[in-house]
């Protein structure tokens, strides 16, 4: 997929109204099934997933305030955002003064709407802008949310590219926000994209599993789901906030050396970036970095979360994420897969000085010139390294040279039967 | 005791000739005991303490210089540093020639007098300024220094705080100098109102030892007293040039990474400081951290050990140590404390995912908001690193929260059943 | 040897056409005799070594292009670097185009003839100018390389200081590159000096083993001759660009902090300096480092491998190097050996406080002056070390002092009872 193929899928899903449950995520799933074959799983409502508790379906089909001329002045056709997530049903008329404390806005963005949920308190509101409130006369208004909150599921889907190796890679994004672009449809549209280029190139190593969840109660029941199966995984990220123009950064995983982090940290060396220590807050490296897992997931996004001024706001909308700025995610994820997908830790078997490369055709013949060139550095580099203790990716990032240099070399050497890969 | 209260008790202990034996040291022990109750042990001359032996005790009347009118030009009278510390007994009459050798003048700073002391060579010596010096006439000077150097004792006093726990706390300070105020009338006055504020605020659970000695002899007559007893300190800190205006100062103890350590780090984090590597000179954490021992003590100053321009001069007065400098000395020790007190090792007794804090009245129920109230960031912090190997003092470092709040963040999560002490 | 006399020594050696086989290796070695006896060594051509053969020996007597007028345009004479080494006899007529492949430039340096070799393909080839280049008309050139490459031998020497122990510094110099100043004739002879000022010094506590040999295949022959030995080898550097007035640069072993890299970073501490870290390129410590061996050998150069424009040009020639920077690198190394010679972990027998000092005369008896004397903190630093876990270059790197007031102090110490050395 090319970048403006991931901005057109952000483009339609944009307006679809999702929440951690309900139709919304499920028209979102089939969406994006038209690309990728999931599977689905429902899990009904009142489910007990580790400390928590599915709860109750929320669908929503219409909200709106109207004035007396029968306005809408907050309409929910208009934007999902104005309705708070998983508002109870209601139907009445009701002056401004007493509707005010169910209206959210942004004072210091007048002209923006907040994006705000009640999942576990059940109550109703509606969030507008500043500037729509402040035009509001004293009404009454009538008001509307045709709202059901009932036993029912909450879907998680997965979609899995099948490898040599049961040890798998997990990308992990989330799909419970309305319509935000960046927080987290380009995460989903990068996601999509990502999987398909590694199905592409061949059967890979690894076995790479993607995961659409809604955040914080769909990780929690995944995991209460597939704790039997959490020991096969070697590297986890979440992904999101993947099309914003700010640069990649990266939050280390809780364990803060694990390969992932490593490994990402090194494709990211050469690109503008930001690297972050684990924190207990953010997207769902919290409940997979949560201590009684603390699994190896960090987490990669733009513009981190709640760093930039549209942060869950209307401003959040497709304008925000470019194809640009998805193509260089992408990009880097990819990266990281092939430094994950070539890792691997060598012998030298013939480790007493310098094997003669020369003779076996790996080395210019001609000695005495100044210029180095950085495919025998990356083999002397593999060699004097492959003692066991260092993997590819540990030569890496000691010797500054690029990942794919260094597996080059190692290949070029192994297929010289200079090196063998350690037990 | 406000900073007033500590300034007064400088001023009244300033006149006193203390030595590091002699009734000096018994009456500054005497006023200090109007505050504290003490435990004051007397140690005979000759007895052999480690590597030392008690020396003979020394007291003073008088001593001066009287020029040919009888006039005291130096005149122990008017300041005790006049006079070198430990100086035997002598009268005589000198021209100015043959007692050069035994005036002591800083040429550098003209205007003050130094502070010399000979314990363990038998000799007498004046203190002068450079300025009296150079407006002396030839001579001859009759001189008196009427002193004794008797075998008697060595004064140690000991105030302790008694906690819940046998483990202590031990805050050391020297009172073996004579007129000085901020090395170290200010620590004594800040160890006193330390010690007033622990008692009042009931029951600790460290028990808190407050040590008055003299430097070096005293803290090795206190070790070879005590051997039996120092398995039992937790922590401890020397106090010193607490009052001068300066910052604060951490030396850190010998391990480098001591508890003691990394609490008053924690403390000076959020205040202007600096912290300094060990090093085997300075107050008497040359004795607890000699290797034999080996305790885990760091130095708290405001500005360190020599230096400042007054540091052993008669410049080091009252005027030189402020009020204010000492209440924050006080409060930053008291933080500290309050960190030894509160720090604790709890287990996440809901590890896998985060528990749902709503539910518990933990968590505010409105979700989607951008400000990430640091109460809350406390408790996710807390839950992820309670995984028996992070104690709250590592999760405030970590974390960068303040340690009071992370505490009462625990202990919220503690009653809420979602922690419990590790043992 | 002061500065002057190793540039002469290397004026003298500066002409002499060496190679990695061949007679001016051995009369290179002949003149180094002159000053040091030498154990040579002639392996003969054929000998496998580790994963190498011993090549065949080449000798040269004579090489040119001869324009039309029988003027040679490129004389061998007039500098060794116009032949490529190891080029192979010939004897012909060609026009320019047909040689060009075989003229060897540095388009960006034109006024200077390159440096290069081709020991393992049978080749020949001539180093020019471009300057010289492009003022040669179409031809038709005589050419003759009057060489042979022929069964001989290749020639190791080794210099050896007995000393107390058969423990051995080893100082590796390579000793195959024509008129080359910098690399290597300054570090020849800053070796040769290094010998001599050691065995003039007294028996030392090391052996000392200085090794004269080519680059690469030298090393590797030693080492395979020698791989019973090596575990003798408690430290090793190799020594080469020895005389460019740049800055020393210590270059990390593999292990990157073996007691050699330690030794020569403090020494280099108070000098203008640089340190690299461990890299597989570069000289001889390519060898010794490898991963079967893994040696503690560092590299030490002014100036490091390929970092000057002269290097491996005509322009590296005596005028190059200065009897200052030799002197300089000279005064290092010997501090290194210093360091090592000196360096022992000792045990305070009075570790607990501090041993009373002034009764043992080691300490100033008038106590209270501000100003702290370094001889008496370097007691106090060995004393609060040694526990048997430091050793003095651990105190001196710790405390900032200089080595050999560290390992005065100790001394001192030690005569008075108060350390003991640790087994």
């Amino acid at each position: 997929m090319t970048g403006e193929e991931m901005h057109a899928l952000v483009e339609r899903l944009y307006p679809i109204c999702r929440s951690i449950t309900g139709d919304g995520v499920r028209r979102t799933l089939e969406i994006v099934g038209e690309r990728l074959p999931l599977t689905v799983t429902e899990v009904p409502t009142g489910t007990e997933v580790l400390d928590w508790t599915v709860p109750k379906e929320w669908n929503i089909r219409d909200a709106y305030i109207k004035d007396a001329t029968g306005r809408r002045v907050v309409d929910f056709r208009a934007s999902n955002l104005h309705v708070v997530g998983y508002s109870v049903p209601v139907s009445g008329t009701y002056p401004l003064e007493e509707l005010r404390p169910r209206l959210h806005t942004l004072p210091e963005q007048p002209a923006l709407v907040p994006y705000r949920t009640s999942y576990y308190a059940e109550t109703w509101g509606f969030c507008l802008s500043q500037d729509v409130l402040d035009g509001l006369a004293d009404g009454p208004y009538e008001v509307l949310v045709d709202s059901t909150l009932e036993d029912g599921a909450l879907t998680l889907a997965e979609h899995v590219v099948p490898g040599e190796l049961a040890d798998e890679v997990v990308i992990s994004c989330h799909v419970c926000h309305p319509s935000l672009a960046n927080d987290n449809l380009a995460g989903v549209a990068v996601a999509v994209a990502l999987a398909g280029r590694i199905a592409a190139a061949g059967r890979p190593r690894h076995t790479y599993r993607f995961l659409f969840m809604p955040g914080t109660i769909g990780a929690i029941t995944w995991l209460a789901l597939n704790r039997d199966r959490l020991r096969r995984i070697a590297h986890g990220l979440t992904l999101a906030c993947a099309g914003d123009p700010g640069p990649l950064t990266y939050k280390r995983s809780r364990r803060g050396d694990a390969p992932i982090d490593r490994a990402v940290t090194h494709v990211l060396r050469d690109r503008p970036h930001r690297v972050l220590d684990f924190s207990p807050y953010g997207y769902d490296e919290r409940q997979f970095c949560s201590p009684g897992f603390d699994l190896p997931f960090g987490g990669l996004t733009r513009t981190p979360y709640a760093g930039y001024p549209e942060y869950h706001t209307s401003g959040d909308d497709p304008g925000f994420v470019t194809p640009d700025a998805m193509e260089d995610t992408l990009d880097a994820l990819w990266q990281v897969t092939r430094v994950l997908e070539g890792d691997r830790t060598y012998l030298n078997l013939s480790p007493y000085g310098e094997p003669q490369l020369g003779r076996r055709g790996l080395y210019g013949s001609l000695g005495g010139r100044s210029d180095t060139r950085q495919g025998q550095l990356a083999m002397l580099w593999v060699l004097n390294l492959s003692d066991g203790e260092h993997s590819l990716l540990d030569v890496a990032t000691r010797s500054g040279l690029p990942f794919a240099l260094v597996e080059e070399a190692a290949l070029a050497l192994r297929d010289a039967g200079l090196l063998k890969e350690h037990a």
